[in-house]
């Protein structure tokens, strides 16, 4: 079989491969960014599914059209526009197998061959594997606390002739738990509209806020033009069902329809059903207060373990919402050969060197604090940071 | 926004937008390939997805792996085994989201801008579209009722250089409801194995036979090398859930899970436990049956219609199972024009001319009959059969 040129760039994500491993009942995971299964609302859901079958039992298992069930996008629209400040209607919208979908569709119609894409330094990882695939080259923007470094992004627009695109995670970013500061989303804004480059902002995490304020995103700002969003129902209700969106300009969506087509034809009809009784007989706003409820109490577990176990010149963010914390070990301690280790003692975690699109830094690594209640936060970390000290009293 | 070069070669489906259009009550459609929805087993469903909810809902719900449900895939495969005498495990399997996205992840895998891909004279609308999607070039062979024809398929072959792949539907073909013959089966297989290139077998109506002799697929044969199979969910059970799967040579399978990674993560948890449930509750054979019995009804009707009220030198098919009759009108009648006043009528069904990769013509039509009762096949069948008349009488 004689393979594409673009199968070259490709390797298997460690955190899918990780993912068997942590289905083991005794592994301690903080691999993954995997929602708390304990929380999902599997009695409404049931509710919801008989109901859909029983009143549109034909129109729920048949073909649809490929934008997306019309009240589903409407819904999304309205939300969108009461949360965001945005004047959405459901033209557009496009309705996504997951916001990985989505950023597969925006891969499609944006990135031809050698075209450069610019992302967050470290960023997710899956988004990388997605512009390889259309055979773009990822350059990394490097990053402080308030988000990408304006400076270091206008050196590379001035020095790249073919950017296309720029992919960025602005709130409780993936990996490293960050979100920016109002004023550096103003300021690359603008950058990008200076260099008239492509925004994709993801925002799977937005509304899981366990503290500081919200400020809106890029796509809401009246400045915004060629601004990309993606969202997801992953985090806030269930990864499982695998429904996400792309909020776009109408014309960028009928595109993507156009490419849905050829992809997939359409996402599951009855999911999309399943997912607006859900949201008409319950309320949503209630479970993810309920969500934030609890992944704030494992969030500050996680902080008080690392801070408890960990050698005291360890690195680490202190996310204000999102799934993930982000650290940096002493050096030369490096995490792969660690997470051997760690594996061997029943925990996991990935590794940071991964989300790098050009330059790995080995002595980084994720800890996702979602998945785990806080018992096994602080067991887990406990036996992390006493692995870390065996590995630097090496 | 600056879009990439494959979205010049994108362009709407006729069918799904003619979806929309038929979604109204009034219209009797043969337009798309929609399944007869009356027949969807929605009770079924209805109980397997509570149970899946009450026994498992955490797992249902939550990430899982990228290969697909582990049971479902040995169901598949042990199911295949017996059907086609094939000897499948499940590491042969990835679900996929139905089989329009297993075309999709295999053009992913194999095309290179400018690869050739051979295909029927006509052929499935929305695979020359994948096709498109990653710039190969899309060439027809021509095609008599047995098959593709083998001298054609040979010249193309010496005189293309860069040929990557061969796209067959050879059992009740979309558009045509042509199956191919064994023997042709055999020579094909040769040709293409002679020349070293890889084949699509898509086989999505493969179990809905009405009538003659069921053969084995090019997949099963021993000399089968670089033969890749797609099935689907969507005709045998319900579309909508969107839930189909490709069989392939191991490596195959592993390559194509690392573009499933990146392009969607995974299938539909729960749809994907909802299916195992379903078969594992029911019979899926009688199931099938109860279909046949339906569609074989139908396609009689559909025939009979067609000698009563069409001109006596229109030129059809006689399909032994699928979905489609593919008719040749009087020349010099052009069916695009035709549509446009048979849906002033209220009858919807699809011009042929978009089913051609190369040389499209323009007399030709594609009737689906599995959508509509008898007596809306004989009304509507009587409504395009008068329009035909009337038009070949200007």
């Amino acid at each position: 079989m004689k393979y594409a040129n673009r199968m070259k760039n490709l390797h298997a994500s460690e955190i899918r491969e990780l993912l068997k491993i942590t289905e083991r009942p005794d592994i301690i995971s903080f691999a993954g960014g995997l929602p708390a299964a304990e929380l999902f609302p599997i009695e409404e859901m049931a509710a919801v599914s008989a109901t859909v079958l029983k009143e549109h039992g034909e129109k729920a298992l048949q073909y649809s059209t490929t934008e997306g069930f019309q009240p589903l996008r409407k819904w999304i629209a309205e939300r969108e526009n009461q949360r965001i400040k945005t004047k959405l209607t459901e033209e557009n919208l496009l309705i996504t197998h997951g916001s990985q979908q989505a950023l597969d569709l925006v891969g499609k119609l944006l990135i031809n061959k050698g075209d450069v894409i610019l992302c967050e330094s470290p960023t997710y990882l899956s988004a990388l594997n997605v512009f390889k695939t259309f055979e773009g080259q990822v350059l990394e923007v490097q990053t402080d606390q308030d988000g990408m470094i304006v400076s270091d992004l206008e050196r590379l627009l001035k020095e790249t002739p073919n950017v296309k695109l720029l992919y960025v995670i602005p709130t409780f970013q993936n990996p490293s738990g960050k979100t920016w500061s109002l004023e550096r989303k103003k300021q690359i804004l603008a950058v990008a509209n200076r260099y008239d480059v492509a925004i994709v902002e993801d925002a799977p995490y937005e509304e899981l806020r366990y503290s500081g304020e919200f400020t809106l995103p890029m796509f809401s700002f009246p400045e915004s033009k060629n601004v990309i969003r993606t969202g997801s129902f992953s985090k806030i209700l269930c990864p499982g069902l695998r429904l996400g969106w792309i909020a776009a300009d109408v014309e960028v969506i009928e595109k993507l329809v156009l490419i849905k087509q050829s992809t997939d034809l359409q996402c599951n009809t009855f999911t999309q059903m399943q997912i607006v009784q859900f949201v008409q007989e319950n309320d949503l706003d209630a479970h993810i207060a309920r969500l934030i409820q609890a992944y704030r109490s494992r969030r500050d577990a996680a902080i008080s373990a690392i801070k408890k176990y960990f050698p005291e010149n360890t690195h680490y963010t202190r996310p204000e919402g999102g799934l993930f914390i982000w650290l940096e070990l002493p050096e030369p301690l490096n995490t792969t050969a660690l997470l051997e280790k760690s594996l061997e003692r029943n925990v996991a975690f990935v590794s940071g060197e991964s989300f790098y699109a050009e330059h790995p830094r080995y002595n980084t690594m994720r800890l996702n604090f979602s998945c785990m209640n806080e018992e096994n936060i602080e067991i887990g970390f406990k036996i992390l940071g006493e692995l870390v000290h065996e590995e630097l009293a090496k």
